[in-house]
C-alpha cells in the first residue's frame, strides 16, 4: 500500500538525481518512459523540471493532457527500466511487456507504478520552453512513497546502460535545507 | 593538470545528478556556490539548466556577467563543498576560507575549481524563466577533465547534510545514449 507522502518533501527524493519513470495517459491509453533529465525548481509546491524529447512517444501525451506521473524505481526494478527506455510506446504496452503495475492515481489521470517506492502526481505547470527546449515544468500535486520498501537503493545514469548504483550515506553539518 | 574533455561527453558526469559547485567572477571577485538543481537539457552543444536562487549572492553575478563554470567535487572533499554551502559570498571569499584554488579558465572569467575532476565554462544561453523560477540554461564551451582523479566517486544531496554517495558502477543493455 502506498502512503502520502507530505509534498516538502518530495525534493529530498529527486534532488539526488535518479534515474526515474515517467508514466502518461490519452485515450485511455497509458505509456511509460525512463527520464535522466529532471531537476527540482521549487520546495514547496514542489515544482520539477524535466526534459522530455518530442521524439518520444510520451510527448504529445504530456503536452496534450498536462498529466504526467513521476515514479522512482529502486535497483532491483533496474533491468525492467532499462527495458522501458529501450523501447517506444508506439510498438508496445510497456507495463504488459515488461510486467509493471499501472495502478490508479487520485488526482491524474496518468497511472501510479506500483513497483517503484515513490510515485508523483503532476500537472504541467509551464510550457514556455517546451518549443525551443522540451523543458516542462511540473508541478506535484500529490506524493506517496510504498513504506514497504525501506531504504531503497536508486541508479543514476552515466550513459550506454551504465549505472551509478547508491552506496553509503554520509551526513555532514549543514545549513541548507 | 587538467585535460580537455570532448563537449559530447559532459553529460555522462552530469545527468547522474552529482551536487556541483558554480563559480562566478565580477568586478574582480570571483565567487562559489554548492548545487545540487540541475540537469542537462541537450546533449551537444550541451545545454545545462540550473536554478540559482535569487537570494544566492551569486545570482546577481550570473545574470550580470552571463558567465560561470561548473565543476564536480569528489566525495574526498565533500567536506569543503558543505562548507562552501553553509556561507555566502556576501560575508567570506570562500575560495580562501575553505582551501579551494580558483584556476584560470580559458574563455569565460569565472574560475575553475582546480581540486574538482570536472570544470565546465559556460555562458548563460537563455533567460526566459529566470524572473519566473530562477532557471538559467547554460551552454558548455569548453569541459575538462582532472585525468589524476580515477573514477571519482560523487555526492547526491538528500537533505539537510545527509548525502549518498556511489557505490558501484552496474552495466546493463541499453540502446540510450
Amino acid at each position: 500500500m502506498m502512503k502520502e507522502l507530505p509534498l516538502s518533501k518530495v525534493y529530498q527524493l529527486l534532488e539526488p538525481g535518479p534515474v526515474v519513470l515517467l508514466t502518461t495517459a490519452r485515450k485511455g491509453r497509458a505509456n511509460v518512459m525512463a527520464m535522466s533529465w529532471h531537476m527540482m525548481v521549487e520546495f514547496e509546491p514542489p515544482l520539477i523540471a524535466c526534459i522530455v524529447s518530442n521524439a518520444d512517444y510520451s510527448f504529445a501525451a504530456l503536452r496534450a493532457t498536462r498529466e504526467c506521473v513521476i515514479a522512482i524505481p529502486a535497483l532491483k526494478i533496474a533491468p525492467k527500466v532499462v527495458q522501458v527506455g529501450n523501447y517506444s510506446g508506439r510498438d508496445v504496452n510497456k507495463f504488459e511487456r515488461f510486467g509493471l503495475t499501472a495502478a490508479p492515481a487520485e488526482v491524474v489521470s496518468a497511472p501510479l507504478v506500483a513497483e517503484c517506492f515513490a510515485n508523483f502526481e503532476c500537472k504541467v505547470a509551464d510550457t514556455h520552453l517546451v518549443n525551443k527546449y522540451n523543458l516542462f515544468v511540473l508541478e506535484v500535486l500529490k506524493a506517496w512513497i510504498d513504506p514497504a520498501q525501506k531504504n531503497p537503493k536508486t541508479i543514476h545514469h552515466r550513459g550506454y546502460g551504465r549505472f551509478a548504483v547508491d552506496g553509503e550515506t554520509i551526513k555532514l553539518k549543514s545549513r541548507m535545507p
